[in-house]
């Protein structure tokens, strides 16, 4: 399982990521999910997946070794892409030409070969976006009113992101609220996991602000999720009990 | 869509289901998912439905009109099943006796036909009991270490029963938590909608406590949902940012 989240708000972007794999539950690693692209100051693009993990790797690695265009006969890599748009549709491509040698094969033995990306980031000259790229390769964009997209294990965080993020959080406080969706995520789905990866970007810097990964038994997270959860005791507390009489 | 949740504790139980049914997003209607079928001071069993509408009508009226037993050649019904594990294999084999009829045809058009249910109360003699019947006929019982059941679109509300229900826990406490359990559920899905049917049974008085309809405006659980927003709004702001700096 999976769970990684992408959040755009004004001053920038924010993505999290978890990193555990699992072939059934005897066969549990852990693996990169969120990679980072950057030519500081012109650059950085990110990518995080979800999905069938050979799949996934197979399209990484084609975004990074090139796919002929066949337009234009060209041979177009993630970093060399000439606009955010063209580098989503640019994944779509790579999916769907992954799955064209491989899809077949993982079908006929019942192995689900479906694959999803956020992917996010900001090219010079042009606005910071985020995208959500789906298994056939079509994908939708992050706009003001919904400023985050999930894949994978998308609903035990999504509620907290749904009552605390708008596009005018600041950015780490987006990067908080991520981090709390990902709590909830791991405490109900123990298919998702630490190490955490974090990419935070602002708008118009095209570099990291921050790309740093969460360790087991890091202090500030650890802190965060007992500080989280004490919290929600005693908000829990602090309601009243119900106040209904039987009315059968 | 729907959201039913079950909690069993030391002091008795808790049944909770939305009512809001929907074929296709353009076509919404209520409906009763909570059924409660009792003797006061013999048994109250109640049973709570997800899934097909029309099969779990046909299922709740097999089970009133009763099922004929292949073996005994007698007709069982809810209400005089002789104990709580017996009424909950009758339900798995109502489920599977309207399936017999039904499933081919609803499969034909490519309509889910299946249902789910949870099960529970108290028949005098014997313990408290909760169990969830599974599409197929089979089904679970919920114990001492996990004391709750959902059925339906669980996950959103899935973290707050995690952090809060304990066998421990007093009776109209999981009550309240159940309702911030749907308070949840409904945010993130509007397919899970009021009104909200209660149940609260007392262990051993096998009648009901409360057997109530929570309908929309009703002070205490708008009063609920504002005061749980705030609380999870001063929650979040009381965790301190995120400390990290880039490392790359």
């Amino acid at each position: 399982m999976t769970y990684c989240c992408g959040v755009l708000v004004r001053e920038g972007l924010v993505m999290v990521a978890d990193t555990r794999t699992n072939a059934g539950l005897d066969n549990i690693s852990t693996f990169r999910k969120l990679h980072v692209f950057s030519k500081p100051g012109d650059r950085i693009l990110a990518v995080a997946s979800a999905g069938n993990l050979s799949i996934s790797q197979s399209v990484l690695s084609t975004l990074t070794e090139g796919l002929e265009n066949a337009e234009t006969g060209e041979r177009e890599t993630l970093i060399s892409a000439s606009s955010m748009f063209q580098a989503a549709q640019l994944i779509g491509r790579a999916i769907r030409h992954v799955n064209a040698t491989e899809a077949q094969a993982l079908k006929a033995e019942d192995i689900n070969y479906e694959v999803s990306f956020l992917f996010g980031g900001q090219i010079r000259g042009e606005r910071m976006r985020l995208f959500m790229i789906y298994p056939a390769g079509n994908f939708i964009e992050c706009t003001i009113d919904t400023p985050y997209l999930q894949i994978g294990e998308h609903k035990y965080g999504k509620p907290v992101l749904d009552r605390a993020i708008t596009f005018d959080v600041e950015l780490y406080e987006a990067l908080k609220t991520s981090l709390i969706s990902m709590d909830s995520t791991m405490r109900s789905n123990l298919g998702v996991g630490l190490p955490i990866d974090v990419l935070v970007v602002r708008t118009d810097v095209c570099d990291a602000d921050l790309n740093h990964r969460i360790e087991a038994g890091e202090p500030y997270f650890h802190d965060l999720r007992s500080r989280w959860s004490a919290a929600l005791r005693a908000a829990h507390k602090n309601i009243p009990r119900p106040p209904y009489k039987d009315q059968a």
